[in-house]
């Protein structure tokens, strides 16, 4: 798996050095993903070089770089580190506390008053704690990003960064609740327990198929918004692609055969989606038998890899595995996501060249792009669940934001994010 | 039970309108809490007048307000709900997010690298996440400040309070977990399950006995530290204010008969400190039998009340009974703390004037002096559990900071808990 790997290297100031280094760098088959100089001597400067590297592979980098006339591998760089050091997210006092009268007010004696008013009328915690505002972010580590199962608490930078982007993309408070539990049974029992701390809540990198009794269970359960982000965040997000992708090559989605490669909780979200959305002919492939039967129990049809690729319109791609879809499978014409993060299962600029009307990676179709919002709708609708018909909106809202040279908006606009939730809330209330 | 109320009362220039209205309060046998002048006109002003009113009694106040020649009656202020509209708290992102390279490193892809370094070396959580930094404030509602069973959701502004209180008093993220059962083992199952999510557990409002199976049953099962703040975060602040009373009134706190009246959570706390602190005798007295067995297990005696106050040298009240101690009973010379909020069992000056030689209320030993250094000390010393040690060192540096004619210092002084939480941190590395 591919990770980012910085690294610190002195180029003396003499013409060509840095391209040597650059050109170093690529003959080991490495791209350079951020270039930044973080320290300018009289005759040499300090680079810190991002490159996306094979964990278990020797590039033999490291002594080329050595071995040239004007560099320096001074290290690697702590910069990713450094960002996460004392963790990302804060819990903050919304008031200065600086007099006793405040202190009176918001603690004892004054808060009694306003504990009273919720036991009198429970509807009152909405406007006067922080819960219509707050979010859990659960997981349990059993499938944190492309990583796998690697135990919860090593999940918890994924749940600050979700909080982090909570807050400033929807001003919402993302509580990471890391649960010690496998069971879905148990861990519905657990969150339930706990659901009247938060407004609502969002699931979170947890393995199929426990995520999909999982979220069963809550929602009969619980009287507020729960979300599998890994099944629905990541649909809308991937149908609001297809809406712009099916728009520029002038076809009905809804008309389209797609062919969903991967079966587990994202490829199940993004079919369940399309079909609720109106697409009535999914394809799916995956290694799984009890994954290809729940496809089919919702209405779609298994194939082989080959003729998958043979019949599908578009085809999503959300496996974990390198570079599984060959070139030469590639159809004319085809819609092609291949959204397993870090790696994809086919590299767009190759899906492109075989004759893909459109071809994109994880890194374009970003989740990020989605649950911000839907939470912040859902909230402010005071709705207690989520509906397609929500889900469909965010996407709409999505698409219809989304440069022309691009399936969907830039996530870092936070007038995109505010949109989806205007478009979710919207919904809520028809 | 008295809770604060704010009036709105509007009076003309006249000279002594504003004192007629002051008059009219006394009596009506109401203390001025605050007076505050919220806006003033060519000929008029209007006054937030706070008051500690009985929610049940009618005073017949608002009549006599409307009756005096120059005021007028506005209504009632909402200056303590304004304060708690969209809560008191909010989660943070420490970090800008403004750039593409910022979010990749603290997201998808960089965060995998974080996430692997904390999968290999677990220890590494403590400095790259925010657990080290946070502490869960754990209620089930049954126990909110003196206003009894009023359930978790109700209580979630007094756990807001705290968590602000955190937040400003020692930088630590404090979130609020309300859980939704009244049984101590499940309970001890459901925290257990999300305690990987913190770096500490403060237990909060949770009724005595569960309470202290619960605590025991935590304690033994987590490698975090477990603190039921009504009992020893109490007990440490009235610890500092018994050191400071028993040094000016020349004696030894040790060799006092201390009686504790109300055997209640906080109670049974501050008996237990005691008595770990080098108090031979201590007397109680409880309307529970059960509670008065816990005294005995532990070593103390039982005694009904004017015994009890005939024996003591030090008098200890937690009972949440306003008036309960008669003004006969008190002796010359006796130190007593009337603790309950937001009335106390005697009114220090009642008490001062029976002979007393200090008396104090919960207004003036006010936990909010102790959790905040407590929790700070012992994440920042990485130890797994409070020792009694601990708890006397915050104590003891509580009491040497407290003013000369006080026997605590000021809550709103950040040096106080700074000074705590050293304490602890050393007390700690002993």
């Amino acid at each position: 798996m591919k990770i980012p790997e910085i690294l610190l290297v002195e180029s003396h100031h003499k013409p060509g050095s840095l391209a040597k280094i650059l050109q170093v760098i690529g003959d080991c088959g490495l791209v350079v993903e951020h270039l930044n100089a973080v320290r300018r001597e009289q005759d040499k400067t300090v680079w810190e070089i991002t490159l996306e590297m094979d964990e278990d592979v020797h590039y033999g980098l490291y002594e080329k770089i050595e071995a040239l006339p004007n560099a320096r591998l001074l290290g690697k760089s702590d910069r990713v580190f450094n960002r996460h050091r004392g963790g990302k997210i804060r819990m903050q006092s919304r008031l200065p506390l600086a007099t006793l009268q405040e202190l009176r007010d918001i603690y004892t004696p004054g808060v009694a008053r306003v504990c009273l008013a919720i036991r009198d009328n429970p509807w009152l915690a909405r406007e006067y704690t922080y819960i219509a505002h707050s979010v859990a972010i659960v997981t349990n580590g059993t499938a944190i990003l492309g990583l796998g199962d690697i135990g919860a608490v090593a999940g918890m930078p994924v749940m600050e960064g979700k909080a982090a982007l909570f807050d400033k993309f929807a001003g919402i408070s993302g509580v990471p609740i890391l649960i010690d539990e496998r069971d879905p049974d148990r861990m519905a029992d657990l969150i339930s327990a706990i659901a009247p701390s938060f407004g609502a809540i969002q699931l979170e990198d947890i393995a199929a198929p426990a995520c999909f009794r999982l979220e069963a269970l809550l929602r009969e359960r619980l009287a507020q918004p729960v979300l599998h982000d890994d099944q629905h965040g990541t649909a809308v997000v991937t149908l609001a692609a297809l809406m712009s992708a099916a728009k520029r090559v002038g076809r009905e989605l809804t008309d389209c055969v797609v062919g969903q490669i991967g079966l587990g909780s994202a490829g199940i979200g993004i079919a369940r989606l399309l079909q609720a959305y109106g697409v009535e002919q999914v394809v799916g492939a995956d290694l799984d038998e009890t994954a290809l039967e729940r496809l089919e129990s919702m209405g779609g049809r298994r194939a082989q890899l080959p003729e998958l690729m043979a019949q599908s319109d578009v085809v999503i791609a959300c496996t974990g595995v390198r570079g599984l879809i060959r070139p030469e499978w590639v159809r004319e014409g085809q819609i092609i996501f291949a959204l397993s993060n870090p790696d994809a299962e086919i590299e767009p600029n190759v899906a492109l060249a075989r004759g893909a009307a459109y071809a994109a990676d994880g890194k374009g179709i970003n989740n990020a792009l989605g649950f911000p919002g839907l939470f912040r709708g859902i909230l402010d609708a005071g709705a207690t669940a989520f509906t397609d018909e929500m889900l469909f909106a965010a996407a709409q809202a999505l698409s219809a934001r989304a440069p022309e040279d691009e399936l969907v908006p830039d996530s870092l606009d936070p007038s995109v994010h505010q949109a989806v939730a205007e478009a979710v809330c919207e919904a809520a209330s028809r």
